[in-house]
């Protein structure tokens, strides 16, 4: 039963689509993405609000000053944008959109997936099922064993390894899936790998696998871009394992994202004493599935992956009139809002005001950069 | 409420008994528990059946004999039972009674305590809220280190600690706990300590502790008495913690005890590539409470102990008539039983004969040594 899809293309809930996006439109959806204060909830807001990516273009700056924001936006320059495109195709990197053929259907599943998905390698590895297998940097010889055994394992039996390409763990899970495929996700652009000396781990990756990021070419990863970037890896995956993590590690965050994305989390239990084994020890606590194993794993996930993929959940379409509201409405909603993350439904609750008005008014304080989006729906003033 | 006693004293439920033995009744329980083929159930099956231990120990050799003995069940001279009572007392050991206010509780609410329990040491402990911590005799240096650190923490907050007295983490436990109470259970007599090294932890574990035992006064112990002690390890305590277990060890066969009598089982995890793991992350497969921290402990037994703890279950007593069925029905009986056990409701239907004659056709084989009874009151043939 196709479906109007947020782009205007036409979904097919049976996990084949037909939409594709023109050239044109590809640059058009860069552009957006790349724009000053637009993420990837944002720029759906702005899809389903305007219809197309060309449209909301147009009327960001305008959505900014009515947002109160102190300066235009900066729309991300056309030429820019082509140009990027251009540079990633000589590196043999293509963009896939949500709701395309290639954009991996998991990931397209999650809250807020990158709009464009810049994928260099084998695509067709997005389409099988993975596990990702995430750990220390710092991890030890017995962890980056059982890591490499796990990959290996999983590898034989049809699943893709998916992980960060970092140090320790990471690099474990890559290294023993190579041949089997693995999918290495990026925390900055394809051209700027971190850590630097696994550039040519991530060749050897290519071979059979695939790199993925959502960050610009040329973006140079900072602190922050990592725990955004796990958010693929997970939602990318079926189940996410931990092989070691100390305590508030990043692969706590990655364990955390996958639960939100409803995944299944896995852990390898570790000595009391041992502190790299105190963040996988309390996700056992909390009900993660204990692997000793690699049978653990697919026991779990062999009756999942037998399930199709939740499709894409379309916000019902907005109304498009009543965006001006009454006098001090928009300062009503200001009002609303806080730190503390709200939901848009006790916004247009507590207002009484127009849905549609106060829907608008979120778009134009996000588009300001006063506003933030959060999981579940819930914004909140920056 | 006081509810009549198998062995014709009286309970009271609110868990202070009125019901103590005479010296003479004691020396009557010690011959008929020492007596061939009478264990810890079919003593209780006498006791319900014939009323007291004299009486029971009159017709032993007649339901051997009826049973099938090929020769007269050896019934255990009450001359050696006086012997044993007073060497006993020269090493300040006293014998418990189920029923008599110093016998555990907890102990006494498992389906074969030992009718009798010989006591050395500060007897008040076992009042205490008890916590059995077991694991691998070969124990590493960290399991060690662990176990100490539990017992000691557990002891601290008013926790009696149990356990075997074996070399590694049964060592540790106690050696740990000896300032604040801990309980050896000996899995021969007080007078054969094994392993002999340990005579002097034994006097240590004296000093604040106890040591208990349900076999005889010099008696040796072999393989079989090891598992078999085990069930009173994981019987006084309301939770058993397993630090370190290899695959099919000792530990397991305790924890799988304390599952069976209703108690708390905990694990402690390590890491999949160290065998003495294997059994500890078995358990926390298999739902076993993850502990890397006394408070995990605690938050579980707490409120436990606040509960009453449940009284033993008095079975219906046996009509005492109608023992004598029909031609053929001792052989239509022993036909129904095998090597697999089976419930003696079952042997009832099955056979369609009287219930009591079924029961007192049971308890005849059982004395001559050819069923033997199991968990859950499943009886099978030898």
């Amino acid at each position: 039963m196709p479906s109007l899809h947020p782009a205007g293309g036409i979904v097919n809930h049976s996990n084949k689509t037909e939409f594709s996006l023109s050239d044109e439109q590809r640059i058009d959806w860069l552009c957006l993405i790349r724009s000053e204060n637009v993420g990837p909830r944002t720029f759906r807001a702005l899809m389903h609000r305007f219809g197309d990516a060309r449209t909301a273009l147009k009327v960001l700056p305008e959505l900014a000053r009515r947002g109160g924001a102190a300066r235009f936006t900066r729309v991300h320059p056309r030429a820019d944008a082509e140009r990027e495109i251009a540079a990633a195709a000589r590196l043999g990197i293509k963009y896939v959109a949500v709701g395309e053929t290639d954009y991996p259907l998991r990931l397209q599943a999650i809250d807020d997936p990158p709009p464009l998905l810049a994928v260099r390698g084998k695509h067709e590895r997005l389409a099988a099922p993975i596990v990702a297998l995430v750990g220390s940097r710092n991890a030890s010889a017995a962890g980056i064993k059982f890591a490499s055994r796990m990959a290996r394992a999983l590898g034989e039996v049809g699943f893709v390894i998916v992980s960060g390409l970092a140090r320790g763990i990471d690099a474990a899970a890559h290294r023993a899936s190579v041949a089997t495929g693995t999918v290495a996700v990026l925390a900055g652009g394809h051209d700027r790998i971190y850590p630097p000396e696994h550039d040519a781990l991530l060749d050897d990756i290519l071979a059979e696998g695939v790199a993925v990021s959502e960050m610009p070419l040329g973006w140079e990863p900072r602190a922050p871009d990592f725990p955004r970037r796990n958010r693929l890896i997970s939602g990318l995956a079926a189940g996410v394992l931990i092989v070691e993590a100390a305590k508030r590690s990043g692969s706590l965050i990655t364990a955390r994202l996958a639960l939100e994305q409803g995944r299944e989390v896995f852990a390898v239990p570790g000595s009391p004493l041992d502190p790299r084994a105190e963040g996988t020890n309390g996700l056992l606590k909390q009900g993660a599935t204990l692997v000793t194993d690699v049978t653990d794993i697919i026991s779990v996930l062999e009756p999942i992956l037998g399930r199709p993929i939740e499709p894409v959940l379309d916000e019902p379409p907005l109304v498009t009139t009543g965006e001006s509201g009454p006098h001090g409405a928009r300062e009503r909603v200001i009002s609303l809002l806080g730190p503390t993350p709200a939901g848009i439904d006790d916004l247009i609750r507590l207002s009484g005001l127009p849905p549609a008005f106060v829907r608008m008014t979120v778009l134009e304080l996000e588009i300001a950069g006063r506003v933030g989006r959060r999981d579940g729906g819930l914004v909140a003033l920056l």
